[in-house]
Parts: structure tokens; C-alpha cells; sequence
């Protein structure tokens, strides 16, 4: 039994529905910062992050700061690039203009490569851009909050590591992290940033981050200083390094409550296999995707490969807007989400299908959540 | 009857022991950061911050964003200062000297007015400081956490506008609000920064700032643009417009759990009279003091009227050091907090004595603190 209060299934992509131990591990006591209980929760909370990237590479480099996944952008613009450096960044939504914006606020030159939308940046043209000129570092949205479209990050990254060897690859994970395969050392990845509160299944307000050894050598060996105090790894790594040596340390106070809300979610992830569960939200992803196209629904990620598994950005029936469908979806207990794309967010709503809605069998969210879908567009439809 | 597991009581200068209700709106169910539920309380909550600082100027402007107390500097430097500007920060402990860092990564040159250990910069010297050069703006700790200095605001305040009216007045009020009596508007302040876990009651995660109609028209005025991306008010400050008038808007995902936590946290504090609140802190604060002085201990803060409400940093006794006292306290059911300023760090402990410790009578904390204190120097000092 949940012992949550009655409340509409959120599913929109971010934040999703938490389970009841992550939630009553949010009212945990007040604790220090600085004691052993907390310290020791902390640094294994740091080790799971390794499990949960899959890198075993000792040189990898997990960092969890108080902030919201965006400040991740910021500790990969200030710390591993200078400025004047320019930077390669895939466009496939909302989130790589605003990537961008991070870029140029650090004196970094930031080279977009937009795809229509719906789409995403080839590989053939990735790897002419990156013959063009030395890009200091790629980055890449796994999964564009705002479209749904889903980033190839294995063959991206062994294209780069071949065309341009010296380019870090960097992938935003917002949307990806616990839902989408990442194979860090595998795939070569440097960084990946994340944040808590989408398929990690952890309330908002940590900014996660997984560094590669050589971004962690590419930093050490800038020239200036970093360009961001609060985002800044000279002053974080020392602590991460700290923490998960199970050694109490002080840069900024950490949130005890969402780190043991965090430890307890990666305790849950990393019970099973992480293909199961990957597997798991394939299998809802191609059940809401299949609805979506029995009701003659598009999505803006057109293509089949192109398709995340944690989220479903759905074009609505012609003259249909988010406010008209939204409300009637509320009443049947399901919260979806409005468009982001600034273009076409009139046109189009998103469902999220990440966690335990999806994981947990004894939950039924996504099929109640689609057939509200159902009966909620036939009824719109019939009104207007 | 309190809902929470036994737990040693957390008397450190932050995080603070929480009341029940905060901690029981941290595991709130998952919600929509732009759904009206939790757009109202945010705005609500936003409100309830300008009564918390005394500020009833529509021109003053809330921030709350996911971070540290530490993210106040990022924002005070990264917004209200441009590269190559000079600022003047008062020294008063550990905490200057991360704020002078912290305005250096941005490129702006700070110049640090130190007083001896346990004392304040004098009027008339900081006076004296203002006249020599143009500082755009001066930055004083209100209380600073590694010596429990208190410095007055209100006199240096009056002082700055007087002989150097363009320069901002820019308070740390990490360990201050919510315990020393700030008065924005009558007190001529333009920044006041500070954290959620301290004596504002709610746990750690959030950067809280109140910024006055001069500081935002002096952000407006900037000539470049801010240095911080994730600090930037150039990214917040329509969010918190539009939270506080209840419209949704998005920048970064917020934690909904810890605003929830925060409204409770405000909407207790402000159930009562703030004055009676403060004037709660200073009874505890003297009845500390007195069983400090009882026991032939020294404070870090020498003279009266230096020494802050919410916290007390006791010299031990020659030779006895934090590792020796520290466990023998918290086998009592008490945790302090050891040294931090570098230079004398194991030569003291910091008792916190803020929020529901002091302010809610079924309570007693305090004298259960006051209490170990006395047997466990006692203790300690048999055995060796």
C-alpha cells in the first residue's frame, strides 16, 4: 500500500512519480553534514553512481551538488572549457539552445548543429562539422525533454573518438540516465550530466554529473581558473573524492534528505539487472507508442530510431491545443505535459514514462494513462 | 508527539533540528513544478520571504533556487559586480574568505577588511576603507558560522549610505535570518543571501536571496552580461516574477518537495511575531552564554556585543581538543559541531541554538545541551 496521499499519476517527463521509501526517506531526521550516518550514506550513494553509468574505471568521477540539472551545463562550461574555446553542440530541442546560451555565459564559442524537428543531427554531418575545426568538446541531448527524440551515443562517440580524437564527448542525460542504456567506459563517454528527479526516481534539486578520467585531466590541466565558484570542480572534487572515501568534508552544506532520498532510489535501481530495466521501459515505451499511433496520433520524433523510451511527444489532432486536452486529462487522474518547443508547443502534449510507473507491477499508470488519453481525445472531439 | 525516529538532537549552526510538519511536507507526493498546486505555494512562499525580511517595498525581490547557501555569493558576484569592479568584504571569519574566492572567479577585485579572531571590522576603519577608492559594492557576514561573530548591520548599514551611497550593502545572512532581526527596508539593505537550513527551519537545498529595487536596477544597468548561468538573474528573475504572481514559468526545474517544506517552515515563523522570535533566540542565547561563562569558558567572540544570537563558538578548555569532547556529547544525545576557522580549529566547538530548539517549548534541547556540556567536560577532563 502507498502511503502517499490520493493524487493524479504525474506523468510528464520530469518529475515522476517517486516511490514511498524515496519519499519517506525525504522526512529522514535532521543530520549532520559532517557525521559519520551521513557521511557513509553520501559516499555509497556516489558508489552506486558508478554502477548505475556502468564504469568501473577508478579514474571515473561522480559528483552530486545541491542545484537542479541544469547546473550541470554550467559545471561542463566552466570547467572544461576556457574561454575563446570553441565547442560543438548537436541540436535536437529546447535544451541545446539553452546548453548554448551556458556556453557563450563562459566566454565559450558554441557551434550549434540544428536537425528539422523531430530529428536529429547525422552522423555524416557530425563528422564533417568536426573536420571543420578543433572543437574542444561535443555535446549531445541523449533524450531532448522537449521533442522525445532520442541521440545515438555509442556510434556518436566512436565517430568522434576516431575524427577527432582530443574532442571530450559530453551527453546532457537529463532524460536518460536510469531509463536509456549508458555505457560510460564502453562507449567512451567523458561526461554525462544528469539530475534527480526524472528516471533516477529521486526528487529535484541534485545536480549529478559522471566525469571521465580524461575530463578530470583535461581540467586539472586548464590554463585559468574555472568560471563558475559555485559549480567549480576545484572546489567539489576534493569533496566527492572525500565523501565517497567515507572522510567527512566541507565546501558547501550538502542535502542530507535528497542524498538519502538518492541512495535509497539507486538502492532500488541497482537491486535488478539494469537491462531488466531498461527492458522495462522499452516494452511501456512501445505499448504507449503503439497507442499513440492506433489513435492516428504523430509523434514529433518521427522516426522509429529516433524514438526515446522514457517520454512520448505526441502531436495533437489538428486545431487541438494543450489547454483544451490537459484539463479533461487532470479530471481523469493524469498529468501530462504541455509542449516546449518553442516553435510548435501550441501543437503537441508529452507523456513521461520513467520509474516506477513503469518498473513497479503494481502500479497500472501508464494503462490507465493511455486510455485517459483515449477517451479524453473523443470526448474533446466531440465538444468542439 | 514528534513523528520522527530517536535521534540525537543536531545543535550545530546548521542544518538545525526540524519541526515534524516540515519534514513530513519533504515527502510530499510527486507534483508538477509548473502545475497550479505548487505554483501557489511557491508564490506563496516567495511572499512569506519579503515578511520574513521585514520588506514591504514592491520593488524587493525574492529568489528561491535549488543550491547552497553558497549559490547567494554566485549570485551577489556574478549579477551585481562586473570584471574588474572593486568590492570591499568584511572579515569576520572562514566565510570571507570563501566570498572573496568566490568574487575573484568572476573577476572582480576584492579587498578584505579583517579583524582579529572573534572580532569585527570597526566603523570607523571600514569608513576609512570606503573613502580610499569606489567599491561598487561591501559585503558583511551578519553572523558568521565558524566564530559566531555578529556583526551590526544596521549602524553600517546607515554608515555606507552615508559616505559612499552607491555602493551596495550586501548582507550574508547564511546564519542570521530567521534568528537575528534583519529590517530590509528601514535598514537601507540591498542584499541579504541565505540557505534554508538554518534558523529558517527547513532542510538543505535551497539558495534563498532577497535583493532590493536597487540591487535589480543595478543588475538592469550592467554593461556585461552576468557571469554565472545558473546564478543568473537574467534566467530567474522572470521566473520569480511569474511564480509570485501564480503564472507557471520554467527555467530550471525547481524542488517541489523542499518549497514545500520551506512554506511550512515560513508559514510557522511567521505565525507568531518576529519580534517574539528573536527575542526567543536571545534568551537562549544568553542562558548558553551564561552556562558557558559558568564553566569558566571562553567564547571566540569576546565582548557582548559581538556575539550572535543563533550560535555560540566556545574556546575547551587548554588542551582538550573537538575528537576528545564531540563523542562523549553525542553518546549523551547531543551533536556539536567542532572548529572551523583554520587557524584554531581544534581548540573549539559550535553549539547551534536556532529554530524549533529554542523555539517550541515541548522541547529541550537546549537544556539537555547545556547539560551534557557540563558532564562531559567533566567526564573528559577526569580521564585525562
Amino acid at each position: 500500500m502507498s502511503t502517499q496521499a490520493p493524487h493524479p499519476a504525474l506523468l510528464i517527463p520530469g518529475p515522476i512519480e517517486f516511490d514511498d521509501q524515496v519519499l519517506q526517506a525525504m522526512s529522514h531526521y535532521s543530520e549532520s553534514h559532517v557525521g559519520a550516518p551521513f557521511v557513509a550514506v553520501f559516499g555509497e550513494a556516489l558508489s552506486m553512481l558508478r554502477e548505475l553509468f556502468q564504469t568501473t574505471n577508478p579514474a571515473s568521477q561522480p559528483f552530486v551538488i545541491s542545484g537542479s540539472g541544469t547546473l550541470g551545463w554550467d559545471q561542463v562550461a566552466a570547467n572544461l572549457a576556457e574561454r575563446g574555446d570553441e565547442v560543438l553542440v548537436l541540436h535536437t530541442g529546447y535544451f541545446a539552445d539553452s546548453f548554448a546560451d551556458c556556453f557563450e555565459t563562459y566566454g565559450v564559442k558554441a557551434t550549434q548543429l540544428k536537425a528539422p524537428i523531430g530529428d536529429r543531427p547525422q552522423l555524416d554531418e557530425v563528422e564533417a562539422e568536426l573536420k571543420k575545426k578543433h572543437y574542444k568538446l561535443i555535446t549531445v541531448t541523449h533524450v531532448d525533454t522537449s521533442t522525445g527524440v532520442l541521440s545515438e551515443i555509442k556510434a556518436l562517440s566512436e565517430m568522434v573518438h576516431k575524427v577527432s580524437p582530443e574532442t571530450l564527448v559530453v551527453v546532457d542525460g537529463v532524460c536518460s540516465v536510469g531509463c536509456e542504456e549508458i555505457r560510460f567506459d564502453d562507449w567512451g563517454i567523458d561526461v554525462v550530466i544528469t539530475a534527480s528527479q526524472k528516471a533516477i526516481g529521486c526528487p529535484a534539486g541534485l545536480s549529478i554529473v559522471m566525469a571521465s578520467g580524461r575530463a578530470i585531466e583535461r581540467f586539472r590541466s586548464r590554463k585559468t581558473p574555472p568560471g563558475s565558484y559555485f559549480g567549480s570542480w576545484k572546489n567539489w572534487l576534493p569533496i566527492m573524492q572525500n565523501y565517497e572515501a567515507k572522510k567527512a568534508s566541507y565546501f558547501a552544506t550538502p542535502s542530507p534528505q535528497l542524498v538519502r532520498a538518492l541512495h535509497t532510489s539507486l538502492t532500488q535501481i541497482l537491486s535488478r539487472p539494469l537491462s531488466d530495466r531498461f527492458a522495462d521501459h522499452r516494452r511501456a515505451s512501445q505499448k504507449v507508442k503503439k497507442a499513440v499511433a492506433d489513435l492516428g496520433l504523430k509523434q514529433l520524433a518521427a522516426k522509429p530510431e529516433n524514438q526515446a523510451n522514457g517520454m512520448t511527444a505526441i502531436y495533437l489532432p489538428e486545431g487541438l491545443t494543450p489547454p483544451e486536452i490537459l484539463p479533461n486529462l487532470m479530471k481523469k487522474g493524469v498529468i501530462f505535459a504541455g509542449g516546449l518547443h518553442k516553435e510548435i508547443a501550441t501543437k503537441y502534449v508529452r507523456f513521461g514514462h520513467m520509474g516506477v510507473s513503469v518498473t513497479d507491477p503494481k502500479r497500472d499508470e501508464i494503462d490507465r494513462a493511455i486510455e485517459a488519453l483515449k477517451t479524453g481525445l473523443a470526448e474533446v472531439g466531440q465538444k468542439s
